[in-house]
């Protein structure tokens, strides 16, 4: 099992923190490390975010996020190169185990996944010499089908494994999240094919219903219908050895006292995974 | 292509019209073939439905729907097999192309997704003497992962073929409804394997934002992202020669006044697909 010196608290799990507040409370909790956002990362200040998470002795398990390379447009791609090269070099001063990549959707105006997909192959060649050259390991993420058009068209873990394959195995991984690849029938497959190249392990459950809006339908680790166990073993059988990032978004959630909700991932994380 | 004469319309897409009266008004717009709902049969009468499609000339392209096998509880798991049989027996007095089958999603009380595909395929293995006496054909459907919790397991076309290849040929098939199916890079290799087992195609388009319920989120053709033309002729290389069933839920289509409805699914049709 994982065990709770690997538990990590993505910040967006408490939305509402600024990144001193985030990591205050990883530290009253005992969570050894901490998932961060850019725009939180901004507003505190690059240097500043830094040092506050070295200061409280905490990991940084991931920086989200780069991405969205599917543009047509030349100028929108210049832009997404710019602003991930940016994202690469936040990445490495924070000491972030990876940089995570939500590839993006279908170019606009176009029905075209596998153009998508080539666009996405294209725009990380350009990126892997930076990242090499500073030590940030890429992390590929599929989401789910569900987003597939406007927000990745990398739809189920193999299209992403397949896609870190493509680049050296020191710069280009995979993010697992439990909730965009449960239910897939490949996934063992994917995971075992994923052998040391996952470079996040993300957590959240799948709730029913499904939201409103359906980027907030995760639910607390034990919510839903995700067995954590099994899949988490296949991630330590694919010989990962990071963290386990606890990345919930949902209103509720978000509108409870951050104290609780970390105690609450506290508790189920130790109940599923300890 | 496809042409106009294999164009169906599934009485779902103008859900607030009686048996009856959707078979007028594909007469009306010139449409030669139906998809039928069973409750609409029910409420119509089964020898009624029939004589009724008969009578206008109309060939029934699927009858909607059997399934829903997923139960530990043994009670529950006769009562879905009897309600089966007497849609098999239903889709043989319509001389319907095939029973669609919506297969269910996890068993109450399990994240085992393995265990109810297992689930699924025993029940199938049940149905299969009776259909093959009646001729009727089982469409084993995959739908969206969006779905995969409460409504099917089956989330890829791939695994529909797979559990399609574990009965005879012609008895077992399975259906492509592009709006699960799209995002899948897999989908011209599943395709293509699923070659002799296409026993229903059906359209609809997927459309941006995803509404409050995730279940009426379909378009007309063209209105969303799917590019019908490549997967259509993935689906004609496959050798599939029947029916194209355009089938939307959607609340403003389903309010809009029918004959519009018709109107529109013909015209978007004949250019997407004529």
């Amino acid at each position: 099992m994982i065990g709770a010196g690997r538990l990590s608290l993505n910040q967006a799990t408490v939305k509402h923190l600024t990144l001193p507040q985030a990591v205050d409370l990883c530290v009253r909790h005992e969570v050894p490390a901490i998932g961060l956002w850019r725009d939180r990362v901004a507003e505190c200040g690059l240097a500043r975010s830094a040092a506050a998470v070295r200061a409280a002795g905490l990991s940084v398990s991931s920086l989200c996020r780069g991405g969205f390379f599917t543009h047509a447009d030349p100028g929108a791609r210049a832009a997404a190169l710019a602003d991930n090269r940016a994202a690469i070099e936040e990445a490495a001063e924070l000491r972030a185990e990876a940089l995570i990549l939500v590839s993006g959707g279908l170019a606009p105006g176009s029905r075209d996944a596998a153009l998508a997909r080539r666009m996405i192959a294209d725009a990380i060649a350009e990126l892997v010499p930076l990242a090499q050259r500073l030590g940030v390991r890429l992390g590929i993420e599929s989401l789910h089908p569900m987003f597939c058009a406007d927000r990745c068209v990398l739809s189920r873990l193999g299209d992403a494994v397949d896609m870190a394959l493509l680049f050296p195995a020191d710069v280009a991984g995979v993010v697992i999240d439990t909730y965009h690849v449960w239910w897939d029938s490949r996934l063992p497959e994917d995971i075992a094919r994923a052998h040391g190249r996952i470079v996040s392990y993300q957590l959240c459950d799948w709730i029913l219903p499904l939201p409103a809006d359906t980027l907030l339908g995760r639910g607390h680790l034990g919510d839903g219908v995700i067995d954590f166990r099994a899949i988490s073993a296949l991630v330590l059988a694919a010989g990962y050895r990071g963290y386990a990032e606890v990345e919930i978004f949902n209103q509720e959630i978000w509108d409870a006292p951050p104290d609780d909700t970390a105690a609450t991932v506290r508790r189920r994380f130790a109940e599923l995974l300890g």
